[in-house]
């Protein structure tokens, strides 16, 4: 395998082991597990997904669905407000596969009800506190409302409460997380008694946040999962206590162009057009956008200490090594990267690859 | 013109007033104009620049080279540390092209003397004080060993000293960003001094970067600049000062699909995937991802104060509005919003569009 330009290289082996592991804590749960594909984009990671017996999924746009519907996935729930702009894609979807939407106002529901050619899954976006967007939780009655619009809409089927708790990924401890996690599961329930006593029936909650996902034992009062993240992890995963570095299932393999000794850096092929400019912060101050990971025989381990990029521009990364990773690595090699979020790397970057150097197709 | 999606809408008067602007500065002097076209990556841009007389250009990568190569460009310098393990792909430009190549060290000069096919020409990546890469300026006698060792180098054509004086991008005033231009200049001139004394000659001077290239008088000094994002301008260089807001000649058009009354917020389709995630920050500490344009019946025109992206996520972006602008907009409505940074904007975005709605083709 011979690489030239940073790659997205992915270790099936460890994405296989971070879906088990996840898996395995839905065993024996009624809760029913939709995975978030934006992580990933990726058809051929979507079949490793299958395997392991994923039949309905998570996206972020209309385009992604469109992407995984032409590859045989026939339940789709895209997991951002409905853009009743692209009304005639959503249409063409709708006639194909089981399709979910979200909906947080009734100006889009009259227009999905004036304006569906064939039923959709409904489900009220609700903000437990992350406010981003969504109905807030505690506006029973607003909600309410909702509620009985999309029933009275023919073609809008009601499926539930959908959120997304995406302050966990503030929350510094595990303590914090799970306290959060149960406040969501608290709030949600609450919703849901509430318009049950109110006459409304079969209502479904639908969570997904990597972070809580990745510590909680259970997710009871939950019936739906949606983390996407886990597939991968990175360091941002790693920093939040969600796995440990070993567990990364995708490096950026970057070639070396230049070296500094002065300051002990390496200059690589591998800026912000091929991981994004996320970043974060150690509790030094220290700043980094990526981590140099250990390469082994059949791959890589974890993160090699003392090694990370310290600063990133267009194409150019700046990685600050130890005197012995300086000595080690020459101009014109490869070196591996892990990416601080994967989901936005994944997106940024041209190629992705196995390691055993097989092409992935990702939507482009 | 139906915009569905984030679709990044470039106006092709500003784009011409903006280059006209920096070629009147160039007139009466002997300075030439190579300007980077990474910020564009457009074959149709680059057509509008060419009508106005450009005729050589610097690009980022060799994949961008091939792409402008491909469009009729015979004149490029690719302004990044050769990465020898593309060398096949450089071979092919080289054998095209008049092709310009940066170097900073032996390793990489002796590996291009051995595996060059055609001729190139070759300039010393010189580090002026942003220590991202190349020779560090006061390291004379080092750049005289390159220097001669190209010389010596059957195949590589010594052009002169090349240097990105990217910390102009960190000099709040424009005081600064002259005395940082002038000691550029005056940097480059000394190592130039230095080499002809050592019987070396026709030795060209090429420097480059939008903050101090729109700000100072003139070029004399430099026999070449490369300045890139002055052709569409953004909302960082407006906070440079390089620019006022009404020359940005790009915006991102997006959908709004939520509402927030309690917050003022609109919900747009729009976030890093098609911003990136560059920020830019208030004297009063307000943090922004964009701020919103104001539509006008020809395009656009400044900034709508008080109407800016205050958070991003993959899809997602929050803009805090104004009372007025709130009752205005409906969800459904496109909003233009000016990128923080228009070259990632470009690089991560799908679609550009000029604002009469053609297509624009660029580098996928």
């Amino acid at each position: 395998m011979q690489i030239k330009r940073p790659t997205l290289i992915i270790d099936q082996d460890k994405v296989v082991a971070n879906v088990k592991k996840m898996l395995k804590k839905l065993e024996n749960s009624k809760t029913s597990f939709r995975p978030h594909f934006k992580t990933h984009q990726s058809s051929d990671v979507g079949e490793w997904l299958r395997e392991l017996g994923v039949n309905k999924i998570t996206v972020s746009s209309v385009k992604m669905a469109e992407y995984f519907a032409k590859n045989d996935w026939d339940d789709i729930t895209i997991a951002f407000p409905v853009n009743i702009r692209e009304i005639d894609e959503i249409n063409n979807l709708a006639l194909k596969i089981n399709l979910g939407l979200l909906v947080e106002s009734d100006l889009v529901i009259d227009f999905l009800s004036t304006n569906l050619s064939t039923g959709v899954n409904c489900w009220i976006k609700i903000d437990v506190g992350y406010r981003r967007t969504g109905i807030p939780w505690d506006k029973h009655d607003e909600i309410l409302e909702l509620a009985r619009h999309i029933l009275n809409s023919p073609k809008l089927r009601f499926s539930g409460l959908l959120t997304h708790a995406g302050h966990s990924y503030h929350m510094p401890t595990k303590k914090e997380k799970i306290a959060l996690h149960n406040k969501t599961i608290n709030r949600l329930n609450k919703i849901r008694t509430y318009l049950e006593k109110q006459g409304i029936s079969d209502i479904k909650l639908s969570t997904g946040d990597t972070p809580t996902a990745s510590i909680v034992e259970s997710f009871e009062g939950i019936d739906e999962i949606r983390p996407g993240n886990f597939v991968f992890y990175d360091l941002a995963q790693v920093k939040l206590g969600s796995c440990q570095d070993k567990e990364i299932a995708c490096v950026v393999a970057c070639p070396v162009v230049a070296k500094h000794k002065q300051r002990n850096e390496l200059v690589i092929y591998g800026g912000k057009v091929h991981f994004s400019k996320d970043f974060l912060e150690e509790e030094d101050g220290i700043v980094y956008y990526g981590k140099m990971a250990e390469k082994t025989p059949s791959g890589w381990g974890g993160i090699i200490e003392g090694c990370y990029m310290r600063r990133i521009s267009q194409e150019h990364g700046m990685i600050k090594v130890t005197d012995e990773i300086f000595n080690d690595i020459d101009i014109g090699d490869i070196i591996y990267v892990f990416p601080v979020t994967a989901n936005t790397t994944v997106h940024v970057i041209d190629k992705i690859i196995t390691k055993e150097g097989e092409k992935l197709e990702k939507l482009t």
